[in-house]
C-alpha cells in the first residue's frame, strides 16, 4: 500500500502524514514515512539545490528534471524495496506535486510532465492520494511561523493559486485514487476523514 | 556556431577544446569555452552529486535525469544567450555523452535517452561534434596521473568499452555532424585535423 499526501506548503499535509503513520503503526502495520524530494542521500542533495533561494536562475525544465531525478532515487532505493517487504509507504508529496507545481504552476506542457512523471516514478502510482486543500491565506499564515522560507515557499500568490487549482484538476482527473481533503477544518476532523478512507481502502 | 568535444575520460578532448578555442580567438572570433555537466552554479552543484564517489547507490535513471538537468541549465543560462550574441560556443561534452554513457554504457533504451536529450538540450544540436577515439589503455594511462578519480572515471573497463563502441555508433548515425578523431596521434596532429574541419565548416 502506497499513500501520498499533496497540497501547497503550509496546508498541513506533513502533520496529517505523520498522524496517519502513527495510527497505522498502532494498529499493527509496518509503516515507513518519507518525503519527496529528498529522504535518500542523493535526493537530499538534489533537494538542497531545488529549495536554495540562491538557485533563482533555475530554468523550469531544470526544475522538472531535478524533481524527477530525486523521485527516481527515492522509488528505486526506498519505496520499491519497502513495498516488496509489505510495508505501508506514506510519502509527503510525490508526482502529483510535479503536475501541480511544474505543470499548472510553471506552465510546462502536461504531456511533458506526464512523461517525466513516468520516468521519475519508474511507473509506480500511489494507491491513495490525499490532496489537502486550504485557502492560500491559511497556508501563508502557517508559513509565517517558519524561520527559513525556501525557494518554492517564497513563490508569489499568483503561482500558488495556479498550483492550488492544478490540484483540484488532478482530483477531477483521477477520482478513484485522489481524495480532496478540506484542510481548513481542525487537525482532528481532518485526521478522522483520512483514517476512514485509508481503512476502507486497506480492507 | 556550436562545437562539442566527446570521448571517454583521458582521451585528450579537453586539451583539444582549449587549443581550438585559443586558435579561433586568435583569428578574431569571440569564443566561449564551457563544459557539461557544470559551468553554471546550479550545474556545478549537480556535477558534484554526479561525480561524487559516495553517490554509489545512484540509479541509472537518476543519473540520466541529473545529466539532463545540468544540461538544461547550461543551454538556457549560457549557450543560447552566447549563440544569440554570435559567439562560438565550444563545449567539453554535450548530449552525445548521455547517449554513449547512459545509453550504450548503462543500457538505458535509446528511445528514452533521445527523449531526455531533446528536453535537456532544449532541442539544440551542435553544428560540429568531434569524437576523440583512443585506446582504453591510453585513456586509463592518462587518468593514472590524476589525483582524484571521480565516480565516472572509476568505472570498470567493460563499461568504458561499451561507451567507446557507443561513440563509434553515434558517428555512424550522424556522419554530417560527427567527426571521429584519431586520438592516439600527437596533440599537434590532432589539433591540425580539428582546425581544418572547423575552418571548412565556418566558411
Amino acid at each position: 500500500m502506497f499513500i501520498t499526501f499533496e497540497g501547497i506548503d503550509g496546508c498541513g499535509k506533513s502533520t496529517q502524514a505523520e498522524l496517519l503513520a502513527k495510527y497505522l503503526e498502532k494498529i499493527g502495520y509496518e509503516v515507513i514515512n518519507i518525503f519527496d524530494p529528498g529522504y535518500t542521500k542523493i535526493g537530499n542533495e538534489i533537494r538542497d539545490i531545488l529549495l536554495d533561494l540562491k538557485s533563482n536562475k533555475m530554468h523550469p525544465h531544470t526544475e522538472l528534471l531535478l524533481y524527477s531525478a530525486a523521485r527516481s532515487q527515492l522509488v528505486s532505493e526506498i519505496i520499491t524495496p519497502a513495498l516488496k517487504k509489505n510495508k505501508i509507504v506514506i510519502s509527503d508529496r510525490f508526482f502529483d506535486s510535479t503536475t501541480a507545481y511544474q505543470g499548472y504552476g510553471r506552465d510546462i506542457s502536461l504531456d511533458l510532465i506526464n512523461k517525466l512523471n513516468l520516468i521519475g516514478s519508474h511507473h509506480l502510482t500511489p494507491d491513495i492520494t490525499f490532496i489537502v486543500n486550504v485557502d492560500l491565506k491559511n497556508a501563508n499564515g502557517r508559513l509565517e511561523n517558519k524561520s527559513n522560507i525556501d525557494r518554492m515557499e517564497s513563490e508569489n500568490s499568483k503561482f500558488k493559486n495556479k498550483v492550488l487549482s492544478g490540484y483540484v484538476e488532478i482530483v477531477k482527473k483521477y477520482p478513484e485514487r485522489c481524495f480532496l481533503i478540506e484542510g481548513n477544518k481542525s487537525v482532528k476532523e481532518i485526521q478522522k476523514k483520512i483514517k476512514e478512507i485509508t481503512i476502507k481502502k486497506i480492507r
